[in-house]
């Protein structure tokens, strides 16, 4: 793998209001661990390091370039970059196609450079984030320093930082996220190729406006999702949409219908949410290839195992009716009264003692009849010391029943999903909020996914299976045209 | 209004496993101002209350009693209340209709007594919340004391609980909860018409399994949202959901197809999850009664914005294009490169300094375009001294840019409504959540409604105009009718 080792920033600036203030300051924070080249022509030294006026007045030479200066300005330093035998840069300005005729001539500019021997990512876009290289985008000082198996390319700069940021907090690590705005050089194309090609990555993820190649995207999409999900969140669908795609990167979006059909024939997954595409990564970095559409709900109230019901088979997914025998068996372990063990299965409230909660989960996946089991809305983080010391319940720690769903996950080999809402109130609520996340973090650091609420669970779940069923739909149809 | 002064708890238990045990534990904790009983033949003292072996024994008069004895005492139980001249009782116990045959029988017996002068609440109930009464529900020791004008009505007590805690977080206070389980003398429509005169309710929602009288409930709705909202979440439309609803509440579910028609004509509002009812209750609680459906979106960035037409236009919002005037004046005040004016409006950034979004807030509710102004995902509470030092961000308090959009609504007097996600990470993730709340309590306090994305944001507005629409659409075919 080839990481910069040299970058210089062009339009670097003392001033943080301006993008190359920021940008620079934001690259020192993450802690960039090549060597640092600040150009500006009008200030001697920016944030502790002198400044070139130009590019070429640096004495080493330089691998990679970021340029932040006014968009009028951008083909000379392109060339200069050029000139200087740089691999390749970001341009962060705006203010080309997006912007009107005149921008759209500096954009063309610039492609002709580019297409002379430099790689241009942008222009109209936030950079590169990549925690191995030491590369962040603007202002991602914050973001994860480890690496992890999704690649993001993003034509939008506020979703590129937007994305990793709230992903972080869902434990997802990144290889590479790519803001590439107008992409009049390096188009969504390339990306997708670079990290279909990447071993670090193993699922990749896309927020898309438009595509410059759309024939040629269709293609690389259907060899891709035979090894690798490709989960893709397309904004511009709506006629306003549409408008405000093109005055943000230029782009025309194209007709609902046509994208229905690239990704039923692709193989590719459509969300239509930065929560849906959150969800979805989550599922598909913890899910084994999946296929099967049989879904256990284990619930505390019987009120729950409707609403789980109605939502998993309106996304097609099926709450099969357990057998005679299996429903006794569950109701020897569960109350008496009012719950139902017919599947959804209810443990009777929300603070199931954990030999209870092992006894149902081991009896459902021992039967082998379902594929996946959901563990609905139990209050796993509320069951601390201070909980039970309020209500005078019986004690068991969080911990015991938390290691319930992690321990039946790895002893059967199924896929087990947690919903755990946001729930408390109250002046300790923010406490209740931190152990729900500190309960949250254990599940996905043992593999399993955790949502907020029910919908969004079964929506991720659905969207995986139907990867995996189009997949085999496609690899089938194509062996067959061969044959 | 008519609160019970005193109160027996048949099946009082000092075992809090049991359900008797835990419910006047309960009660006694939320603080019931009038005089409570308990009532168990084989305990002499509960949580330090002096028992009666049964309710007949007790000397003075009784208002309400609530039963938590198993299912099989409960007819007897129900006869003594009438004997000792109680007025209403709530039946906690399980195991009536929705358990078998002689769970029937049981429930029957109860209507019959019932009819004989006492109203029952149940069976298969977790009991009335009314905080003006001293009431709460089980486990609803630590739901708010203060009243407010939602009246809410459960077939589930699992959602009657879970309903008040959770929207108790988003500032939504309750005239009356009631979970009313199998309803097997007082039901839906006698709540519904309760709720509709009570002085106390603004706006009527509800979780139904099935109905007992569906040409009744039908007519009574299209009354009642005449003048209330009714916001009803239905659960049991799947064939997986309508099993587990028997199971649940012996309900039987009723068609789509039929229900929709419900909803069409009679006016009240189909919500489809616990986050789309509390979503919709907080846009009925703070916009005024709207009808228009042309929305500007103010965000930080063009992709917010792409994002926001979407959601919007999908909802049958408009997000109409704004005029030339109007779009230079914008672009007069912001960020000269990359950011829209035409409507979703990007000011740039998610940090705008306050003077900025005053200035754009102001220009386009001085046009008087639009009927509606989302506010949607700038970091409002990571404006803070923390944020600023980091960042080293010239210097805003959250405070100040806070009280713009609050300004803007309360000088111009149409809705703006504000979009807050979750979204920070790291060790201080935590602090920043805290932040975001208290930014979250401070719009509501001022009438601002707040979400957590944006597409609940437009779903919840588009509920509260299609009940404004249809409700002027049935008012006037009902003036046709009679003319």
């Amino acid at each position: 793998m080839f990481y910069p080792k040299s970058h210089a920033v062009i339009g670097a600036s003392a001033n943080v209001r301006k993008f190359g203030g920021r940008f620079l300051g934001t690259l020192l924070s993450f802690g960039y661990g090549g060597k640092l080249y600040a150009v500006n022509p009008r200030e001697s030294q920016v944030l502790g390091l002198e400044t070139y006026a130009r590019v070429g007045d640096i004495p080493e030479p330089v691998d990679f370039a970021s340029i932040a200066v006014p968009a009028r300005a951008v083909p000379e330093v392109v060339e200069e970059c050029l000139s200087k035998g740089i691999k390749a840069a970001q341009i962060l300005s705006a203010g080309f196609t997006e912007a009107g005729e005149e921008g759209q001539r500096l954009e063309r500019e610039v492609s002709r450079i580019a297409a002379r021997g430099i790689r241009i990512i942008g222009p109209n876009c936030f950079g590169i984030y990549c925690p191995a290289g030491g590369l962040t985008i603007l202002p991602g000082e914050n973001l994860p320093k480890e690496s992890g198996p999704v690649g993001f390319i993003s034509q939008s700069g506020g979703y590129a930082i937007r994305v990793p940021r709230r992903a972080s907090g869902w434990g997802i690590r990144f290889s590479k996220v790519i803001s590439y705005g107008n992409a009049c050089d390096v188009n969504e194309c390339d990306l997708v190729e670079y990290l279909y090609q990447d071993p670090e990555t193993r699922v990749i993820i896309g927020y898309l406006e438009g595509v410059k190649d759309g024939p040629r995207f269709f293609k690389l999409l259907q060899e891709v999702c035979q090894t690798k999900p490709v989960i893709l969140w397309k904004g511009g669908f709506t006629q306003g949409g549409a408008r405000a795609a093109h005055s943000h990167t230029a782009s025309l979006s194209g007709d609902e219908a046509i994208w229905d059909a690239v990704f039923t024939q692709s193989g590719a997954i459509r969300v239509d949410s930065l929560e849906e595409l959150l969800d979805t990564t989550i599922a598909f970095l913890h899910l084994p290839p999946h296929r099967g559409r049989k879904v256990c709900v284990v619930g505390g109230g019987g009120g729950i195992g409707v609403a789980a019901a109605d939502a998993c088979e309106r996304m097609g997914l099926s709450v099969p009716l357990f057998s005679d025998e299996l429903q006794e068996k569950l109701a020897s372990i569960v109350p008496p009264a009012g719950a139902s063990v017919r599947n959804p299965v209810d443990v009777g409230g929300p603070f199931p003692p954990p030999p209870m909660l092992k006894a149902v989960l081991e009896a459902v996946l021992n039967e082998g009849v379902v594929d996946t089991v959901i563990v609905s809305e139990l209050e796993l983080a509320r069951i601390t010391d201070l909980m039970r010391d309020r209500t005078q319940m019986p004690g068991y720690s969080s911990g015991e029943v938390a290691e319930v769903p992690v321990e039946m996950k790895k002893r059967f080999g199924k896929p087990v999903i947690m919903v755990l809402p946001v729930e408390a109130i109250g002046a300790d609520a923010l406490q209740f909020e931190g152990a729900r996340r500190n309960t949250r973090d254990y599940f996905l650091s043992q593999g399993l996914p955790v949502y907020l609420t029910l919908e969004r669970a079964v929506k991720a779940l659905a969207n995986v299976i139907g990867y995996y069923e189009r997949r085999d739909a496609i690899s089938s149809s194509k062996s067959r045209a061969v044959n």
